[in-house]
């Protein structure tokens, strides 16, 4: 007897990463995810209406899945430095652990993300606002300066590119890697400082 | 009348670079670019002694020009800040101009320079020694606090990767750039200052 499962978004896109992990972004096909999900290719085009739109929407979800504990960090209470700091190592050991615990897979993302310009857009332009939130809490708190923090939010995702742009992938396993983050993140952190606490 | 023209590394590097233009990367041979020079294959390589050798003369010879007017800025006298700001911009800008004027070379020294790892870390760590100058110059001058000017001139040029490492090429063109590297730069140079001074 068949477990009866119901057929949601979620579900599809699950099975979709399975398959494009068993076939390769190359081979796998909505008729795969269909079979793999027990159904007709009609009752996934019901939820997805083309493969185009299913890709998209594989991206989004791994996209999606990065930003989420850096949201808890974002909006948690607490010294706004601190929180910034952390936020920044969870974003680049997230992304760094991607491409450590299975290369074939992140550059299978990596195309789908690639494809998808506005879903890739969303994403950083989300990643932003919750740098700029905390970025305003520290305003408030009195230990940051920043004239406009949607604008020095953007400087500090710019300034962090070669640790969580996929671009600069193939550098992330260089021995000094965590050096230079911890110099990095020591000069934007003085950068933002309210001067002369005190 | 032949002109009698003495070859030279140089001469042959020069027509090496026309070679490419006009015929492609993967075309271009030493034959060629010794038919261009008027000469016996035999005698470039008597300079070079293999293709690949060649092909790095070119890679470093591309990026030494770019590194020359950069380094007058790194020895000039003057406050260290604006000679730093001075400095990144002309490199953004150098490089932005190169590949504006002709993506296609561009796209040709960037195969080579690829291939030539060493030739590559030598003119990463060139730049970043320049910074290291200017840092120790600021910190002379009393306007920056810097613990060791080496770790945060590499932490000043992770930082400005995205407006000059070529994996971000197809993003210098974006209409915020400049807004974007005020941005970037304001924070830097605030992250270097002495605090409180006076």
């Amino acid at each position: 007897m068949n477990e009866v499962v119901v057929l949601t978004p979620e579900r599809i896109l699950e099975v979709t990463e399975d398959v494009l992990r068993r076939y390769g972004l190359a081979k796998a096909t909505v008729v795969d995810v269909a079979r793999a999900l027990d159904v007709s290719h009609g009752s996934v085009y019901r939820h997805f209406p083309s493969k185009a739109s299913l890709r998209e929407a594989v991206a989004k979800r791994w996209l999606d899945r990065a930003s989420a504990p850096l949201l808890e960090i974002a909006e948690a209470t607490g010294p706004a430095p601190e929180r910034l700091e952390r936020w920044l190592r969870t974003m680049f050991a997230i992304k760094h652990k991607r491409l450590g615990d299975d290369p074939e897979m992140f550059a299978t993302y990596l195309t789908l993300a690639r494809e998808a310009c506005k879903v890739v857009k969303g994403h950083k332009d989300c990643l932003v606002d919750q740098i700029a939130q905390m970025l305003s809490d520290g305003v408030k708190q009195g230990v940051f300066e920043v004239a406009d923090p949607k604008v020095s939010a953007r400087a500090i995702f710019d300034a962090t590119s070669r640790f969580h742009h996929p671009a600069h992938a193939d550098e992330w396993n260089d021995p000094d890697t965590q050096a230079r983050i911890d110099a990095l993140l020591t000069l934007l952190l003085r950068g933002l400082e309210a001067p002369c606490k005190g």
